[in-house]
């Protein structure tokens, strides 16, 4: 069983003697909220339930044209990615990485691979270990690419010191246009993975959240081999409404579309987080 | 990357207006706190972070003689057991008390064995597998026993159904008095898992929290055979100080030992746990 010291057994018995001497019939002592210069310490859950992290510095901090990139140094976790106040990927989060390309599941040798996304270089960099033909990254957020490049090699390591190698290319633009010109060009792979940062990260009109996730599904469909797959991040599995919600939109794209799922409890996350692996249905015979 | 969809979206949204309407640098948005008859949603890391768990209802509740008893129910972690607030254990961590007796690494068969404490019975309850020749467990609370029978089955299966089996005993009573008993009697063992709760728990004068810790390990190495072992769980991995301080005490009794450790992340703390191995250091030739 678990064990307290020091200055927790003197609040105990604080509030112990206050409810004594105020008759109350219940007590329950929080710690202080911490706010400051750089008051990052409080990110949610999926569902949206406050967690406190062990954050003694921001390491990096930008306003991109796209949104506010951090990289803060957790005492557990490392460094760890922050976009737009959202814990994004930390350098204890390989799991994380393996579960969505399905490590060990998932054969990636002489395939083409594109990434949606994908700043933080961890996919590329796990990919390439696979011996993929190619890898095409598209990744809109410079700023993403350069802090994560300088202080998050945990999960990158050399990969994103350029932007170009034998079995990768980093397209730095909107990855709807690249996919556009993907489509245009007849171009098919076959792995396609949707790691997209958060919903407004893009210069194409999108309406609402849905519509762009439905977007890009859409045109990550049209890029794919017929016995390709589409790889994506879903949500925590804590929030099922979520899910539920992702998986009406599959069960709404122009190509029929089959689905598994798999989940893994991410270190940064501090909660389990649901993948999903999504291909064409195969027509009936 | 993550991507949070729904009402997150709108709070974000309303808090970029608002920054803009207001002129402020900079705004970070935070969930209400949850207040209610049973607000225990918050519990604390070992270096005091708040965290909130997704507790969706109180499964159990009895104030006794010595500590308040609750058994919660958490939906990613199924029920879990809190004594005096601090979260103990739930349904969902195996690894503690794997970490906590080393297994794969120490062997049990034909051993005789003394829990000091472990009243949710897990311990126990996987000591049993792995056919020890006795284990003889210690502990004070019936409240706790009876919470932990009826509703974390999920840790100690049928093994507290009752006190007494063919290869173990429960005393439900002070481990002091209990461990007195066996060096009166000149009774030894192979291992000693200290498994106890919070500090006040114990029917002696105890003084101080450390004075109480180091009775406890003066006299759990008294029953120990001379190449036996004590096992203990120590705290957490982010609060190196309180570490330190244990070792202390450990470099500090009576009978010089040495000792190792090792640790786990265990779910229903969300955080990395120390568990400590101490043996009686060996006479030199």
């Amino acid at each position: 069983m678990k064990l307290y010291w020091g200055k927790l057994l003197l609040t105990k018995n604080l509030s112990e003697e206050l409810k004594v001497v105020t008759d109350a019939t219940k007590s329950h002592k929080y710690p202080a909220f911490k706010r400051g210069p750089h008051d990052d310490r409080y990110f949610l859950t999926s569902d949206e339930r406050i967690l406190e992290y062990d954050i003694d510095s921001v390491v990096f901090e930008e306003n991109s044209p796209y949104q506010k990139v951090q990289i803060v140094h957790s005492k557990s976790l490392g460094n760890l990615l922050i976009l737009d106040e959202l814990q994004n990927l930390s350098e204890r989060d390989l799991i994380y990485t393996e579960t969505l390309m399905q490590r060990g599941k998932v054969d990636y040798k002489g395939k083409e691979v594109v990434i949606l996304g994908g700043g933080d270089g961890a996919l590329l960099y796990e990919l390439l270990k696979e011996e993929p033909a190619f890898v095409t990254m598209m990744e809109l957020d410079e700023v993403v690419l350069r802090a994560c490049r300088e202080h998050l090699r945990g999960c990158c390591g050399n990969c994103l010191d350029q932007l170009k190698g034998d079995k990768y290319e980093i397209i730095v633009d909107d990855c709807v246009k690249s996919l556009d010109k993907m489509i245009k060009d007849g171009k098919k792979v076959d792995f396609v993975f949707g790691d997209l940062t958060d919903i407004p990260v893009s210069t194409s009109p999108q309406g609402e959240a849905w519509d762009f996730i439905r977007l890009i599904l859409n045109k990550a469909m049209q890029v794919l081999k017929p016995k390709g797959m589409y790889m994506t991040h879903g949500n925590g599995a804590s929030s099922p409404q979520s899910l539920k919600m992702f998986e009406e939109q599959l069960n709404n794209l122009k190509v029929p579309v089959e689905f598994t799922t798999d989940r893994a409890f991410v270190p940064s996350f501090l909660e389990d987080w649901v993948f999903y692996q999504v291909w064409q249905k195969p027509l009936p015979n």
